[in-house]
């Protein structure tokens, strides 16, 4: 057994389907006549239903964020790091929420879904949905689960954005918005990377416009390239640095700044994997293109470039969150270039000049826009000391 | 007639076409039997032939940098913004000279060529060419041409590096050497991205393991694919806001740092076009993909993924420059984040411990890695001020 499924560990977990029954108007204009949500929740609800934490996950995430499934599980949730009994997010304070989003491949309704008008795969037929509908479709589990108000909604990267638009949205839902690595809207450079992304699914001869399910077969190979571009931009360089440099250095007999490591010691003077980066890039893009559903992905880019708050106010994001009622905390990480510090001290000046109270942390770490997943002992205290702090004021109002 | 094909340009050219009948022994170990370079000249070799520069081309040049083929050309050669009487590489002082590289497409031996063995395309088989071998054939050139010694040998990105090359292993061959933009060899991340190129075009249906030519098509959307990518990395996050910020800032009313520029003024809700950014990196993917054949750009990027002249010398690269006997100028532009300036402060120091002459000039520039081929006025003046006093120490030197 792993021996992480120890006292830190939520333990064995198991998902729960909700299904809705009440149509979702979409952004879009479009309209979802009914849709089932796949939700995992850890640690106790209180009595009062104060202390639950809505956790929003990001492009490639699902509602499985902590603990295993299985006793053979080998890997846990996706942010175990943080989740868990004494962990940042205190399992043994909080009640945590977890559910994989509309239009995911984690079990919720998406493009892997039948969709009841054709009894087909939704496929490419699935509408595009925005963080906004996400939020609309967490309001009505938050009403089926019982609960009036998120002690905080939490999320990283997409996740973050999530966040923000339950402070806009709904400034009565949340007594706290903790976004963490996350950007008030793309960036072009951004929305770049995604097009790549998408243009790599599109055009793999297995994509057959979406209807790939239909025939059997998924566009791997575009959906592995469209993984490795992203996994590119959640690294830092000095990270793959770290990671890729350590042994061409020993080879070469010095201590060097080397950023790659030759796999064989020597070159293959051919296509073939020369260097320890390309053979990581391809095992990443081949694992997450074995398991994840490529319309899904086409989806998730979509809501990124399409996030934007500030849209309905002339562009001015501080107006947006005149009405936010919650507290906020936002966190970015130094070597973070997907959506660096910077973007953060946009929502944090925004936030300022509504006159909102915001808390902010830069956290030195070497591993890039990931960071946010990993248990980095500032960011981990700093996320534990304010949700402690939170809880301890959750328990004064109560008494 | 294009308004720039005046007295600052080396107006109508011709390329030359050489060929060379002794077989050239590749880093590799191969040995091509026999090759053709194309060459273009602009201005006057001197009496004493002293004058001459040679410009090596980065990853998609060739031997085209200035001036026009015809009257109806609207397109100049690629480095025009440098290149012409006047300009910072003045053909008024300068016998300029460039060649496409082997394995290139513009008109040198390369799979596109004709394999004398085979009586077909080389295609997968024109064996990997590495800087070093370049410098090798380009030290033909110069024999032929007649040329004893390089007034200076001049390029960008991987350019520079041919430029680092001819310091290292001819170093009685050039007075000067300038690289710019440049890089003592790639990190992790840049082989990462040239990885995914890869991936892209080998993965394209049409690419059929690199025989396309003899099939009749060739893998657009791969290289397409592959030059979006590659864009991306040349271009700035900033200057890629400004490109794409204005018309969106102003739709929404306000001068704003938006970074993208919404096509219509209204999200599609479907998966095409929204924003500018994405119809400009598809155009250019297209546009490249038209005209570059996919087996060169592959070699390409294997050349920069193995330029490493430190190799040699147990990864020391101040002993890889023991024996260069020129000045060295180095030039990075701020935000260039392919070959940022600090990889152009680790050629400038280990250059320094080698106990070498040499100058370094830091351009703030809001155009990424592009700048290097842009008329920066900062960048222009400096080269031109440092070619202006080196043609001075010519004539002093040969009077």
């Amino acid at each position: 057994m792993n021996d992480s499924k120890t006292s830190s560990s939520v333990g064995l977990v198991s998902p729960q389907r909700f299904r809705f029954d009440e149509p979702l108007r979409l952004r879009s204009g479009k309209t979802l006549p009914a849709y089932e949500l796949m939700v995992e929740t850890y640690g106790e609800l209180n009595s009062d239903r104060s202390n639950a934490i809505l956790v929003c996950h990001a492009l490639s995430g699902d509602h499985h964020a902590a603990g295993y499934h299985s006793e053979s599980d080998r890997k846990s949730g996706w942010w175990d790091a943080c989740i868990g009994p004494g962990k940042a997010i205190d399992t043994n304070l909080y009640h945590v929420v977890c559910l994989n989003n509309l239009g995911g491949c984690g079990g919720s309704t998406g493009p892997v879904s039948i969709n009841p008008a054709t009894g087909r795969h939704y496929g490419p037929d699935f509408p595009i949905i925005t963080v906004r509908d996400w939020v609309n479709s967490q309001v009505r589990l938050m009403e089926r689960l019982g609960i009036a108000q998120w002690a905080a909604v939490i999320g990283g990267s997409l996740g973050g954005m999530q966040v923000l638009r339950w402070a806009i949205s709904y400034p009565e839902r949340l007594r706290h918005a903790i976004a963490i690595a996350a950007a008030p809207k793309l960036s072009a450079q951004n929305i770049a990377f995604n097009e790549v992304a998408r243009q790599s699914i599109t055009n793999d001869p297995d994509f057959h416009e979406g209807r790939y399910l239909e025939r059997g077969v998924h566009p791997k190979q575009g959906l592995m390239l469209a993984r490795m571009v992203g996994h590119i931009t959640y690294l830092s360089d000095s990270s793959m640095r770290t990671k890729f440099g350590k042994a061409f250095a020993s080879l070469q007999g010095q201590q060097g700044n080397f950023g790659r490591d030759l796999r064989s010691g020597s070159l293959s003077f051919g296509f073939n994997i020369d260097f320890e980066v390309e053979s990581y890039l391809r095992y990443q893009g081949e694992q997450f293109s074995a398991t994840f559903d490529a319309n899904t992905y086409l989806l998730m880019t979509k809501a990124l470039d399409y996030f934007d708050p500030s849209v309905d106010y002339d562009g001015d994001l501080s107006r947006a969150f005149a009405k936010s009622d919650c507290r906020f905390l936002l966190i970015s990480f130094s070597t973070d270039w997907r959506f660096p510090p910077d973007r953060s001290r946009e929502i944090v000046n925004q936030l300022l000049k509504a006159g909102k109270h915001v808390s902010y942390l830069e956290i030195d770490a070497d591993q890039g826009h990931d960071a946010f997943l990993l248990p980095i002992p500032r960011y981990v205290k700093a996320l534990s000391a304010y949700l402690g702090h939170a809880h301890r004021e959750l328990c004064r109002d109560a008494s």
